[in-house]
């Protein structure tokens, strides 16, 4: 891939998710009376707010850690713990965003989790933990053995991108659901499709192509880490720029066949990508 | 992949598509009096059932054609036609969905296309209909060179993934808008839980759990065709059983290195998948 259109992407990514972000918020701020931490409405506010923030923005930047060539040179662990530390810090911030709705909840004397928003919701975030805590435990402690990370590399790619699906396809039913709540009167009802209606279907189509290209760059091959028999070639392909920031150039020919390297022997494992 | 898992994989699969179909079916016929074609509500209970049965099962069985070992020895052209059409009959079938609902706005005077339910729908039929057309001129019609079908494969791979995730966000927040739509009042609101609401959130989770498995057996390498060079390997692993039966034996162990072929030359990629 070309130097240029990898930092154009990684561009487009960050504004893309910071205009998920800013759109939710003026959707709450200008049409929902903004915010507030006391068990009214208001606080319900924060709970879009801040599930986009984690579970989508965050979640994929914390993701998308390993596709920054950066990471494909010298010592991993400061990746790792990178990677732990964003998706932890997404984790808090999905938890500070479910006990904004569910305070609000009591507050009103409204039940919880009946909805199939919320169901999947729920399953969502107990899945993202579950993923997290076995990626911490397998991938950053150093206890497991390589045969079991190898064993346990393909499920948790799998289930971060599918996290990230159902987050999004939670996202979408949670949208519908609060216009669907709050636009239900005469020309402000939502069949009308007034300018909050049009606003945040908006919102929601942009998280949905903000999770696309999220999934893309992490399931495309041009974009993953070299394979171990490619390293030290890319390596050299990785110049030192100004302020020592290393600098990827990864559009150069590949020939037609290559080595691949299948991690089945400790001894092929130790430089395999171990997570 | 052991014979007997795979096996057990592809019924489980199958039962469970059933049941999404089965399940929608079930909700509309019991909770919503039913079906008819006359434009009434009767006539837009045919929407969910439509939409489940193309737009997630059968175009779920038509992705996974090439997940079946049989399709990885002998001519291609018939898996290519079969899938073709699968994919195709799932477009019909989703057509008359859309036309259901269409059709009962139309008579109930409701605008078209306000939700954000129906915005992601409504793009998500857009891209299959793209994908369609992409697939049958580029990988089923003679035209097209290996240069640019292995230029577009990825892209129709990662498509077809995607176009299947977004129905399944379409098919989770269609039934969350259904419920709120038809759960309104006193204990049959939908925050009460009535068994209606339990019956439908079960069968849009059950979508959910298909939906995450097709999507495994698609990105999961041990379910790929395998590489050119493995082959021919495979082809004398597929033993013929009673009546002509092809009988995959895909549990063999493999050497720590195996060549990998990239489809850079023509000749290579006479080969190469091309779809």
């Amino acid at each position: 891939m070309a130097v240029g259109w990898f930092y154009l992407s990684v561009l487009a990514l960050c504004s893309l998710g910071s205009i998920c972000i800013l759109s939710t918020i003026y959707w709450m701020r200008y049409w929902h009376g903004g915010f507030a931490w006391d068990g009214s409405i208001l606080m319900f506010n924060w709970h879009p707010v801040l599930m986009v923030t984690s579970m989508v923005v965050l979640y994929s930047a914390a993701s998308l850690v390993y596709r920054l060539p950066q990471s494909w040179v010298g010592p991993r662990l400061p990746w790792k713990s990178g990677h732990a530390a964003m998706h932890l810090l997404a984790f808090l911030l999905t938890v500070l965003g479910l006990h904004a709705v569910f305070e609000f909840h009591n507050h009103a004397k409204i039940p919880h989790l009946y909805s199939l928003h919320s169901w999947l919701g729920i399953t969502t975030v107990f899945l993202f933990a579950c993923q997290w805590f076995l990626g911490f435990s397998v991938f950053l402690l150093p206890w497991a053995s390589m045969w079991l990370r190898s064993l346990l590399k393909p499920i948790h790619v799998f289930f971060g991108a599918s996290i990230l699906s159902l987050a999004i396809a939670s996202v979408v039913s949670g949208i519908n659901e609060k216009l669907f709540f709050s636009l239900k009167n005469g020309t402000k009802s939502y069949s009308n499709l007034p300018s909050e209606a049009v606003f945040a279907n908006c919102a929601g189509m942009l998280v949905v192509v903000f999770g696309l290209l999220v999934l893309y760059i992490l399931l495309a091959s041009s974009w993953k880490r070299p394979e171990p028999g490619m390293q030290a070639e890319r390596e050299l392909l990785l110049r030192l720029g100004p302020g020592s920031w290393l600098f990827p150039v990864t559009d150069m020919p590949v020939t037609a066949a290559q080595p691949c390297v299948t991690c089945s022997s400790e001894k092929s494992l130790s430089s395999c990508p171990s997570e």
